[in-house]
């Protein structure tokens, strides 16, 4: 079976190309939104029985939508980059009229009235939403039945696994999703693609279930990176930035490619969690950028880059102080109705109980504190480059993985994106690299130059 | 009918005096919390048919929560400083199984499953929950039928007006506003008690109906200075901050009075506005002041205090652009179903459409630009010293008077309050005092001061 799945990754047979590519053909009129729909509802109705990426398919008005599209691109008048464009949302973004049910039994067929701006937003700019795709307990809790699409046996990862099992299949050419702590990122890593958080405020996240407002953001899996850029990009001016930040700027085409200088390796406590196999593959491409002319700077080779690999280790216990605080609403009401959650949000919720004011303001103050430590860095080094996550997919769907190698960037809203330009046992593995606060755009031109440089 | 309004400010006969009296009582055994409400309740039965401060009423509720109250205090058990405080909630504030209209037909006998963050916390806090409030449509276009306490023929005050028509004829100790550019403070001024926008951030705005959210603040209407400090300060920790916000921090009692050394007069365009009976009531408290040696400090005094005047000019400006941006969700959704609103909201609403990414990046960074350099005049001044309205509450409920001295203080984020420290044609005018971010615990003090200075 496994033999079967699409290598979605740049090099391997399943990738889909990138949607940039088919707009060409939109234009000249020798495809259309709806032939591209339809090609990708067939790799849906070829593969989705097992790998249940999706909880919800909407392929009428999906066809519809790309009907529309068709017209506006034969018209010469297509509304946005991102018109004709099929894609999942995660099910915790709520839809209007269509359920979003955030993994939870408590939503259970609940179907909203309206869209959540990222929703609107897309439907105003012209993408096709062919559905929903699984997300865990409120993007925290219960893991979903959907598989990973490399090996049905392996979780495709949490939170976001069905946005990014449907991408790494094949059944979309990108799918929104959402990061607390490694929930983009870390299955965009197992099922062999992009993965981006932008930085912190990048897009409106109002009408998405709310865990940790202040640490959650909205992030892409794509298989090409140009798409990954023009879809957040396009999210950051229609669905506009949290209220007060200034969203995700840059230009509207993908950045030029541009060789990073300096990099700072990032180990966090995940390095002493990977396998060899693991540890091989990612020093091979530190070696390989490293010949290409990448000066790749140890932590401990300066103090303040040796304070701020301490900090990395410190992320996970910051997140979760912050998300036990701010998750007291709306979970003490949930509780207060009798329901019941997964350890790893009851846990949590426990914490809330005992959290004061006090122990909030401690953690948003050393989270405060590592950004500044971080931002300062900036001085040294162009960005971070890591591992995205201590493993490749592990087998069993309960099985999820370690976050700490992506909690760094999430704890202080830094940008950060996974290539998958690794592989170990023959399964995929992200290579991740962390940005500065606000330069999103330098980031995606710095990874755009690293996927060229291991792609040689 | 008018000679039967209260008086409820301090000098009053209608003041119904402070909640935390009340406790004493309440803790002697010689009054209940149940006693209590139902003075209220006598009060809203002799007045609310006319005034309409309230558009749901939920007095069994109310009654269970106050017995419940009872049994607390009788056992030497309150929860929190507002206990057994009865209390009013602007209207665009979601509570559970009681209607949240939003003053607007599209919600109109809405009734929602959940609470916001503010309405549980209140709850879980023993507050007392009367009933919910009129709000001008999405505290933003069409008045409400209230009415002025002091004047049925005149406004309360927008947008809060049913919190502030409540609270001034007595009908509730303190009621929850919010405001975006003066829709807490203006009616507080109008119906004659004290209004307070805390800090930006203090109080989270969840489940409140959304307009522009980086501008909202959740504040507080009440008779006496002190019970506006517990229920904030109570606010901050149960619902807790907006995400990433510090909340508002203190002492749990409300501070002591303090002198402050040095206020910036602030004009404002709308000083221009104001008739002589407005003037001459602000220029004496100002002597008045002055003579209890407070020193009042002209702009034109320094060019950092002359800037900062100018400033306040635009913070209309500021505040517009802001909210029209953010406003994009939802009301382009309700624009796409067909709704109709209010001219107040349609021209922004026309603005929304118009704006790009750009033109809000620009608005806020006058808005940070604008924050900082009124932080740095704090090593000049101990707080800002205005009117918190040109003129005394207009007559007839569509003219609703003139936002322009309370924008300063919403569009940057800085708290402030109003004192209904002045009179002008026999009815209230307040008295406005801006702090700085974060230090409303030292307005509190200054405002304490203020107040017994002026009432000597």
């Amino acid at each position: 079976m496994a033999t079967d799945r699409p290598v979605a990754y740049a090099s391997g047979p399943g990738h889909t190309g990138s949607f940039r590519e088919q707009v060409t053909k939109f234009q000249s009129g020798t495809s259309t939104p709806r032939d591209y729909l339809e090609r990708f509802l067939d790799r849906i109705e070829h593969s989705d029985s097992e790998i249940q990426a999706f909880v919800t398919l909407t392929i009428d008005t999906a066809r519809d939508a790309a009907d529309a599209s068709g017209v506006r691109y034969r018209d010469g008048k297509p509304v946005s980059l991102v018109d004709g464009l099929p894609l999942g949302l995660k099910d915790i973004i709520q839809t209007g009229g269509v359920p979003t049910q955030s993994g939870s039994p408590i939503y259970k067929d609940w179907v909203p009235k309206r869209d959540s701006p990222v929703t609107a937003a897309l439907k105003r700019d012209g993408a096709v939403i062919i559905g929903k795709t699984a997300t865990t307990e409120f993007a925290a809790g219960a893991v979903t039945p959907a598989r990973n699409p490399y090996d049905p046996e392996r979780t495709p990862g949490t939170s976001s696994s069905g946005s990014a099992a449907a991408v790494g299949d094949g059944m979309v050419p990108v799918a929104v999703g959402t990061q607390l702590m490694s929930s983009v990122m870390r299955p965009a890593s197992y099922c062999g693609h992009v993965g981006v958080k932008p930085t912190y405020g990048a897009i409106r996240q109002d009408a998405i279930h709310p865990f940790s407002p202040s640490g959650e953001h909205v992030g892409a899996h794509a298989h090409a990176l140009e798409d990954a850029w023009h879809l957040l990009r396009q999210l950051a001016h229609g669905a506009g930035p949290v209220p007060g930040s200034r969203g995700m700027t840059g230009p509207v085409e993908l950045p030029e490619a541009q060789q990073p200088k300096r990099l700072l390796r990032m180990y966090t406590p995940g390095w002493e969690l990977a396998e060899s196999s693991v540890r091989d593959a990612f020093e091979d491409a530190l070696n390989r950028l490293a010949d290409a002319g990448v000066e790749i700077v140890e932590p401990e080779s300066a103090p303040e880059l040796a304070a701020i690999e301490q900090d990395f280790g410190q992320a996970d216990w910051c997140i979760a102080e912050v998300s036990a605080f701010e998750m007291r609403w709306p979970f003490f009401e949930y509780e207060g109705e009798g329901h019941g959650f997964h350890p790893r949000i009851g846990k949590l919720l426990d914490r809330a109980h005992k959290m004061t004011l006090d122990d909030y303001h401690t953690a948003l103050d050393w989270k405060d504190g590592f950004r500044d430590r971080f931002r300062a860095i900036s001085e040294t080094v162009d960005g971070v480059i890591g591992l995205t996550a201590p493993e490749i997919a592990p087998v069993g769907l309960e099985n999820i993985g370690h976050p700490v190698m992506c909690s760094p960037a999430s704890c202080m809203g830094a940008p950060s994106i996974s290539l998958p330009a690794l592989q170990a046992d023959g399964l995929p593995l992200g290579l991740q690299l962390v940005g500065f606060h606000g330069a999103d755009a330098d980031m995606f031109a710095q990874a755009r130059w690293i996927d060229d440089a291991l792609a040689q």
